[in-house]
């Protein structure tokens, strides 16, 4: 059971409980873990962009460096408890929500770990949207960490 | 972490399926785990009910009957695995989710493991109300099981 677990973090702080959720199971499991952060693309907002500053490459910039800090932190806490992670960041241009449950199948996943609201501004919910629709559509259990 | 876990089941594949994973995980927390069935109430057709006929003594002697077999083959499982597991049953006029997530509020649950969907009938839906609704209101993690 759980020989394979996802955790879909955006950063959140609830993301992150789900990290430690996912590296407890893991270590109690055996399992292999893998971290998943799921990059929207770079919008254009016609009114404000000026096509060639070079904003997309500087956005991808950002965000990597913010995830690596995430990733870093995660992978600290598994190192402590003997749990391997592989860490990973995907763009898609779809929906959030299909990137980690299409990831999850891909990978063949047997738990996926998910927080309950994402991040303010993004999800305003009280369950988050992307946590709803991951629910929906994925075809391994899933646990929702607050 | 996960020091008290409920099962919310009521027969289905899918919840018989969440019982078993939170036997599981309750074996490698050493978590204590009670599961629970929450019985909707006889409710009267008028058209088809007579009163007096007796028939909620029945309803309710059936479910007993029905519910106590469910919780006999968890409790074996649970036995094999060396887990203590309370069972226990309770009626409630509200919906069944609010009653879900008010024992478990009022237990001090750490973790609520349920079936993604219920009996065809009571949910048609690829996730069932009852299970979205518990993860809307539910205050621990919440694990759906398919």
């Amino acid at each position: 059971m759980f020989k394979r677990i996802l955790a879909a973090i955006d950063g959140s702080e609830q993301s992150m409980n789900a990290a430690d959720v996912a590296i407890s199971l893991a270590s109690k499991y055996g399992s292999e873990l893998t971290v998943l952060h799921v990059v929207v693309p770079f919008t254009f907002n016609d009114e404000r962009n000026h096509p060639g500053t070079g904003l997309e490459e500087e956005y991808r910039r950002r965000i990597q460096e913010q995830t690596g800090k995430w990733f870093e932190g995660i992978k600290r806490k598994a190192g402590e408890n003997n749990v391997k992670v592989k860490t990973e960041w995907t763009e898609t241009s779809g929906p959030v929500q299909y990137e980690i449950t299409r990831y999850a199948d891909e990978q063949k996943m047997e738990l996926i770990v998910i927080g309950s609201k994402g991040r303010p501004g993004i999800e305003r919910l009280y369950l988050g949207s992307v946590a709803s629709a991951v629910l929906m559509y994925a075809s391994c259990p899933v646990l929702v960490v607050r």
